[in-house]
């Protein structure tokens, strides 16, 4: 791996030194200029051929999606955009593309189209862009966590609680579905299971990492979570990825300055680090607009967005200070809103972009939402009914993570499960946290596809994951 | 969060400045000194009680586990180990712990019995020394690959592909176990499940990462995988996570390079900054050691083997010339080995320890293993026998890595699939990459907990995840 990449070429002086590199054919014009990519940048270098120094059979295979191997001299460019250039002495091919059958060609493909080539869509610019800027906010989140004291917890995939009671779940098993055990009232026999138990695959590591954060204080969590729902839209997965921090001794104001704070600072990171991916991302959403409905187009571009969430301290209220603006509202008032406003009831994504983009002009913080419609584990505040939960609301989007102080009051928590459906038996580990040693505590979850479409601006969340699991799509 | 932590704490200068700080009681001794812990470090911050100024009451619920929030003046500690300590002028109990049923007493419990207690085993020493440490290598991990240019990759984790023939799955369904849809065959009608077709868990992400290696050039994995092998050993889990590089236009030298490099980076980063943490672990492996008979101690402490590893060459060579370098040994013709040693069988962990402790005394990369026991798209060399694998050897352990170049040619690729009995239309994907600009290149995997067993000298798997998922055992 001495040789060089794309993106430390372009970054070097030229001087007519000698440099090798191996990359791909992204385009030939003229039969003199090959622009090389590799993915390390969204940008190519330009390799000039002397044309009739060279092969004509070698020439022909100088095609789109073509490995090659390229020696020559690092050269200033003349031609405008360009830094440098190889002049080319020497040109190898290691991998042919034959563009007959190649489905990848110099040309504008549609997003459904690259979705079913899911295994080359890497290749594409776009893709290109948004799976750099997706390890970005990968690693961005991992450096945050660990500059601020977090320890990374790898909470269990497999699990056999179903207490959040997230939605549908994914059954795991090796019992042989043509002829599974049963006992004598006709029930499978779950004994013969791997487990020795039913198990799924988890909708959280919250619970399990509340356990770590009641002895490490600070901890979060990084993986995939999985949803069984019947849902084709363009914003849910079956297979999604979550990070999950928890604080202990942190109550609801702590967490709402954790989340702030690490929003704003993913959301900087990516316009620092990965500007010209941003920059082509931009203007490929800008010309997507351009043909839509001038009603349905996006009030900000992409880069404005971003710095409209890491330059304005965010606004905080309550969810019954939210109502009230809201049925104050001129859409309100005007019947403009799709659906009801009332107390007791979960604001819409209609709402939630209202306050944000025209009543704040800020991202917003609402909290303390009714009891009702939120989980067991949230602190029931002293109201008995609301409880200490927070959402995250962004433009364009709406509500974009969210979190809540943990009840961490042993009796509250068993009459919350208890009012739930929830058995003790099925969380007794949990319950005895708040039995030994409890306190204060809080977290969050952010699903990582929603922030990526939001950095990325792309529009379909199957297009910022590599292999998307939707229903009745388990391809590659 | 203003407050502070027990490490941001400890390294202040004590000056009789007044600090407040919440914690858990380790200890509470002659009704004096409370020893507070908050699994920021392996250390604890001293308390100092003026017992006769404050309720017997209160001084009843300081007990182990207990939460508390301490407020007084930091000053220089009398006492020996210690550099600062806090006099206390307020303590309150935040949550208290029963010390007749808290089943974590100050004292030595084994690992056994705190096994059943995964929720609550972060807070002992043992176990928030190897979470610190895992969430260290984790994050030094994802540095290592972002500093030089690799790109996280997400791989499925559902998925319909059993290409890698790695072992038994585990089954992933919606369907109803107890009346799953049949066809007319019997045979269970897989187009009624959620995902259109039988699904597993992913037994590793190597061949998606291929994909994406071959357009952004250097990427990694990081995450969960599966095996539903029946096997209750101390080395084995059914969901483990796993580290896998993929590197284009590298070859089998270049993955050596990276290996060596890599993991040196890693025991390097531990031995930097989890120095108390790997003095703890060191000092409870020696406990351990003075245990067992002589014959089966370690020839090195903790320290001493991650010193070995970060300090040597690795030395280079054939599986074949390691053939012949056993067979010529002293144990072999004595017959101190168990298993035998012949060309075309693998190695076992008797035979690589031997290659690194005694005969090399260094870590050790066999390359160029037979075909026959390594898996389909592990380059073939020119000999027609042996493919371009690589496995590190490490002390006390035998393998700890593996990885190889991978057959980018079309037409061998397709004869070794045919000869291993995998069908080309379930890596129709995997076979077009050879298709359209196919190159050299190379990768490895790593078990996460393989590493953190090494790192942290833990000898039980199960003691380095923080729930475990083994056969009949699915808790938390």
């Amino acid at each position: 791996m001495s040789q060089h990449t794309v993106k430390d070429l372009l970054a070097l002086a030229p001087s007519g030194q000698e440099v090798e590199i191996k990359a791909w054919v992204r385009t030939f014009r003229s039969n003199r200029f090959i622009a090389l990519s590799d993915g390390t940048t969204i940008n190519t270098i330009q390799a000039v051929v002397d044309f009739e120094n060279m092969s004509e059979e070698l020439l022909k295979r100088v095609t789109t999606g073509a490995a090659v191997c390229v020696k020559g001299k690092l050269e200033a460019s003349q031609g405008k955009g360009q830094s440098s250039e190889i002049q080319v002495s020497g040109l190898e091919i290691l991998g042919d593309s034959d563009p007959e059958v190649y489905p990848l060609q110099p040309k504008k493909h549609s997003l459904d189209f690259l979705r079913e080539k899911a295994h080359l869509r890497f290749r594409t610019n776009t893709f290109g862009a948004v799976f750099r800027l997706r390890h970005g906010m990968s690693y961005a989140i991992h450096k945050y966590f660990n500059e601020r004291g977090f320890f990374n917890m790898h909470t269990p995939i497999i699990t056999a609680s179903d207490a959040e009671g997230a939605g549908e779940m994914f059954q795991v098993t090796t019992l042989d579905l043509k002829n599974p055990p049963k006992n004598e009232a006709g029930e499978i026999n779950y004994s013969e299971d791997f487990f020795g138990k039913e198990t799924n695959l988890t909708v959280s590591g919250q619970l399990e990492a509340e356990m770590a954060a009641l002895a490490l204080r600070k901890v979060y969590t990084f993986g995939p979570t999985f949803r069984a729902e019947n849902s084709n839209t363009s914003r849910h997965l079956a297979e999604f990825w979550m990070i999950e921090p928890e604080v202990a001794f942190a109550d609801l104001t702590d967490n709402m300055d954790l989340i702030e704070d690490f929003l704003q600072y993913l959301v900087k990171y990516a316009l620092d680090n990965y500007r010209d991916d941003l920059e082509f991302l931009a203007q490929r959403e800008a010309q997507e607009e351009k043909g839509k409905p001038e009603a349905e187009r996006k009030a900000m571009g992409l880069i404005e967005r971003l710095e409209f969430v890491a330059n304005h301290k965010f606004e905080r209220l309550t969810y019954t200070e939210a109502i009230d603006i809201l049925r104050n509202s001129k859409p309100f008032k005007k019947k403009k809103f799709k659906y009801p406003v009332e107390w007791g009831t979960d604001l819409q994504s209609e709402h939630e972009r209202y306050l944000v983009e025209k009543h704040f002009e800020k991202p917003v913080i609402l909290t303390d939402y009714p009891a009702s419609f939120k989980a067991f584990y949230m602190r029931l505040n002293d109201d008995q009914k609301t409880v200490a939960a927070m959402d995250v609301l962004f433009p364009g989007v709406g509500e974009i993570t969210g979190g809540s102080q943990r009840e961490e009051r042993l009796d509250v928590l068993k009459r919350r499960c208890e009012a739930m459906g929830i058995e003790e038996e099925h969380v007794w580990w949990y319950l005895e946290s708040r039995m030994f040693g409890t306190c204060q505590h809080a977290g969050f979850g952010l699903g990582f596809e929603r922030l990526i479409m939001f950095v990325t601006g792309m529009g379909n969340i199957r297009d910022v994951i590599p292999f998307p699991r939707t229903p009745q799509n388990c391809e590659f």
